[in-house]
């Protein structure tokens, strides 16, 4: 088998290293900053070719990991260069996906979006863990070959990820939900709070505001490429989101607490509900394990996991909303929570299944 | 010095504690639940006594850790019962200290608020670490004996918290901002997803749609009576939060990228600027360290620093927007940024230091 990996970036890269991994397949990559095909290669991600017509000729598939505005013009060579399955990487699809089909590429091209990505930008940043468990959208249309659709889910479901088919449409108004909106909202949370002239409101400002805010902290350049491409679903999710605002907002103002405390309710056992299936992830068990206040206590927690071989595959402390201290949430392996509390409670440290 | 602690809760029982271990005060407690009393006097927070008025009859300072609700009542009763100086630790000022100060209570009561907490909740899970380093909001009037202000902001410092002095009003707006906005915001965002009947929509929230919905899965019964209690500063937030979504709205309509990109921009500048100062803590640096894809890559990083002593003040994963793995954001004590960055250089694990 031969994988293409055109734009060899974190993502791109990623691709690759995973496909030599678990698809055992021969990964030709190409990219315009020789700077990155260079570290890529160097990284073991990919066999570097002189031009992307190389890099495509021949594949089974070719993956398209350039930016948003890129991905049908570099789709649309790989397909006359010979590949014989495409498909891309891109955060938005409808437009991606009807601009690669207008332009000739209906059939042979199936969009995709895996769900991933790190604080790291570049090649060097890249791992075959950033696909494991991540969900991969694939928008294949009414005018897709079925065979070219199957074949990309069938190796991104090789990869480690969880395929999800979705129409182009239909991943467009979704991720303008839950990745593009909660972005503006901590941008918008972040600038309302900033714009306080009153200098004590950052000191006073705690764990709470320091988890909503994180993600303003993202790249403006990436961002604003997506929001554009994405306008109509993100329109209408932060007017959506400004209505609900807006509704707790009156209940407050009338000081209706039963409204206002049924709207709590629902809102918490949605997210714990959320909670249960992480990054979408299967077969994973969340720990909580309360911190105590001295120097290694994260240390025995961590090395009492470590000693057994379990794999932390996320951990974060949890503050409550004006807290500082908190408690560990360690998500591990649904398979390895049994082993993880005993390690754990031998280690002195009490802990709490929640999933 | 004798401490009086009337209502032996999460705070209050935390503040038993650094009463005993930093101001070398005898602490007496007392709680209307006698199970909360018992817990606490357990935990060695404070010394049961069967009365309120026995716990604080001449005690040179009472912290009122009660529900908002109760505060007014259960303050006035401790300066009847003979405190010298009685300070409150409720949510919200403006109202407390309007109903103290009118109940006859003005001169030696002085509104206060510490910002701490976690996600545990009664006696059993309390610490004098909460309190240490957490920014402590005061609010003596102009009917406030001098005195009796001085006694609590030296008290609250030895306790090793940082004291801030703002009127009632300007407390309840600040908190109104970066405390009672962020949940809302939070709350809001869970329901706005939730209530998509597109069931993929959970399936695709990564990272940053968990950082930002993780407040919506707080007590519903506390933050009504916050909210409540601090009716118009939430909805002055409320309001400044949704104009400036729908300015962000309008610029992403009428595709106006550069006006977008500033903002975006502007944000981000403020959040790093707040990441210097999380907690209002002074003095801590923060390292940040990538995170090999490995069992035990975290446990190497804190049994580096538990080697070397270094206390860890908090830690936290930090995702992309769409990212599962991240890189580790280590605070530490600024003194001891320069021996963690050795300590974790020699492990093998390359920090840069943020701040």
């Amino acid at each position: 088998m031969k994988v293409a990996i055109l734009g060899t970036g974190l993502i791109g890269a990623s691709i690759g290293l995973a496909a030599r991994r678990w698809l055992g397949a021969r990964v030709a990559g190409h990219d315009p900053d020789p700077g990155a095909l260079e570290a890529a290669t160097r990284r073991g991600a990919v066999e570097p070719m002189s031009s992307l017509e190389e890099a495509a000729a021949a594949a089974d598939l070719a993956f398209v990991c350039a930016p948003v505005a890129a991905i049908p013009e570099v789709a649309a060579a790989a397909l006359d260069a010979g590949a014989r399955v495409v498909t891309d990487t891109g955060s938005v699809k409808r437009e991606v996906v009807s601009l690669v089909e207008g332009g000739g590429g209906a059939g042979r091209f199936v969009g995709g979006h895996p769900m991933t990505g790190s604080e790291r930008s570049g090649p060097a940043g890249a791992a075959a863990g950033l696909i494991d468990g991540a969900a991969w959208a694939l928008t294949p249309t009414g005018r897709t070959d079925p065979q070219a659709a199957v074949a990309v889910e069938e190796a991104v479901r090789r990869m480690g990820a969880v395929p999800v088919r979705l129409s182009p449409e239909r991943h467009d108004r979704l991720v303008g939900l839950v990745s593009h909106l909660p972005q503006v909202a901590s941008t918008a949370l972040m600038a309302t709070a900033a714009s306080s002239t009153d200098e004590a409101a950052m000191l006073l400002a705690a764990g709470g505001f320091r988890d909503l805010t994180r993600l303003a902290a993202s790249s403006p350049e990436l961002w604003v490429e997506i929001l554009l491409a994405n306008r109509d679903a993100v329109r209408e999710a932060i007017e959506a989101y400004g209505d609900r605002l807006r509704l707790l907002g009156a209940m407050v103002e009338a000081g209706d607490g039963k409204s206002l405390s049924r709207a709590f309710l629902e809102a918490k056992e949605a997210r714990l509900g959320l909670a249960a299936r992480p990054q979408a992830r299967l077969g994973v068990a969340i720990l909580a394990v309360p911190i105590p206040d001295r120097p290694g206590a994260l240390a025995e927690i961590t090395a009492a996991l470590a000693d057994r071989r379990v794999n932390i595959e996320d951990l974060e402390i949890v503050h409550s909303a004006e807290g500082s201290r908190g408690t560990t949430h360690v998500t591990v392996g649904e398979g390895e929570a049994e082993a993880a509390i005993a390690a754990l409670a031998e280690a002195g440290h009490e802990a709490a299944q929640l999933t």
